[in-house]
């Protein structure tokens, strides 16, 4: 597990893995393409570049998940040694979203055989989604379009309360008392079907479609 | 690996992971609904309850794949630090069955992009198959529909035999000798394809198109 | 990391693993079919068979990776213990492809439900893909076919060159000094999106298409 106080509302960071970006040789189209999209979806967006080290791209990760609720990386996603953004997101996710890299390859998949080259990571670090899009303009915009529409209930979900807040304040509360369970048994927001069924604003259609 | 003694015929528990049921505050619903439809399709079906928590959920499915020739889960899918049921899956599984969670999670997809936020696994502990759904009624039904299709051959696949009977057969019988081989040279449900080539009774389409 | 030397232009080897077909109980027909494909591809084919054992599978995988450019396996994918062949690829890839994986899948889904019980892996072993394909001729032939129109892309991208050499060239050309930068300010081949931006020769769509 990770994570300290939980990020801010609706700020995300966009990554570029890039040595060239990373070295001033190259512009960084791809991480402004990424930016001017999520602006216009409401984010408060920030931009970084690193080069194609993972451990440089791990640690950015990490510092980014504490402030940021969504992290779009673009870059190093290929078939080369080189390429290590998947390798970086896997070391520092708490768990792996695979639908959503599967979800962006079958739209990409629909276009070009070659969409599946992108060995693209989705994952959760504490409540920071993050989203692996391969390097080129053109597939990172397709593969955050891919996904926009679940986003913002993706990021809702995420940001709680689920019962870890619960349990903290209620332990918080009752240091050598035991402690106690909720009115009803059990702590708000404890996993995603409850949080459904504790009344947050969710599209309808979830109600009955998702976990 | 694990399993003791082989799971009996056409057996199932339907495993639902769930803070609130469990407590007795909310219905279990999708697991009702789920017995029904395995009950229909022919299984002996067993139904247990547990909390949201990895190692109850993990102690549970040891526990049922040495009664149970399939587990299917229903909660603790989705994206919150307080759903582990996947977690818990692939830590009891001797290996994952991939493409059956793509299969569900493809399925999904045709009806709403919110189905990728299943985090479900499909896996294999000794003879049993266990297969995640979503804690929503209809996500769990739809999940389990989707792979309707291939349970059956995936079980019989399952309960052998398979080299593992045969060679611990052999080996039982001759403690102190050369392991003899069978009269072909290897033995009977030999990985999948060889089942196939000794003639279980599998669907037509199986003989051509699966390993 | 693995690889000594690069493999050579266009090898690929057909590993066949099969109990059955390495006691010579059973024609390799699976084997000759994805050795007349890729042959007609132009690639230089050798075939090999092993037991359906990881360990000799994995020391076959380790072996070919450093002389053939491509390795594609059939057998061994199905769901039963014995069924190994997916597990001895993970373990020796240095990353797998879950794409290619996916889309192999997501064709043979088309066909028939029973292609998603298929635990086919693609990963990448130095500079070699290795694909899994399962044990039936036909299911082994619509594996390869499902990503032949990426196979050459792919293998050009491997083949580099990418970072690993312009740096272990500028470090062995350096001893004692710092290393010096391209002119550019990075090497030739950076990830695969700079390997398109210096001018490889990429499908068209690449270029703007894929990381």
């Amino acid at each position: 597990m990770s994570s300290a106080a939980a990020p801010g509302p609706r700020t995300a960071l966009v990554l570029t893995a890039s040595d060239r970006s990373a070295a001033g040789t190259r512009d960084d189209t791809s991480g402004a393409i990424l930016a001017d999209r999520l602006t216009a979806l409401g984010f408060d967006v920030e931009r970084a570049v690193v080069a194609d080290e993972q451990a440089e791209i791990e640690e950015a990760l990490r510092a980014a998940s504490d402030v940021h609720r969504l992290i779009v990386t673009t870059g190093g996603t290929g078939l080369t040694p080189r390429d290590v953004t998947p390798q970086a997101t896997s070391a520092i996710v708490d768990y792996e979203v695979p639908g959503l890299a599967e979800a962006i390859r079958a739209d990409g998949r629909m276009r070009t055989p070659f969409a599946d080259l992108s060995r693209a990571v989705v994952g959760v670090r504490g409540r920071t989604l993050i989203v692996n899009t391969p390097g080129s303009p053109k597939a990172a915009a397709e593969s955050l379009e891919a996904i926009v529409a679940v986003l913002d209930h993706a990021l809702e979900t995420l940001a709680g309360p689920h019962d870890h807040d619960g349990r903290e304040a209620r332990e918080a509360a009752t240091i050598g008392a035991a402690a106690p369970r909720d009115p009803d048994g059990d702590a708000p927001g404890d996993s995603t079907e409850d949080q459904h069924a504790f009344g947050r604003p969710v599209p309808p259609i979830l109600e009955e479609d998702v976990d």
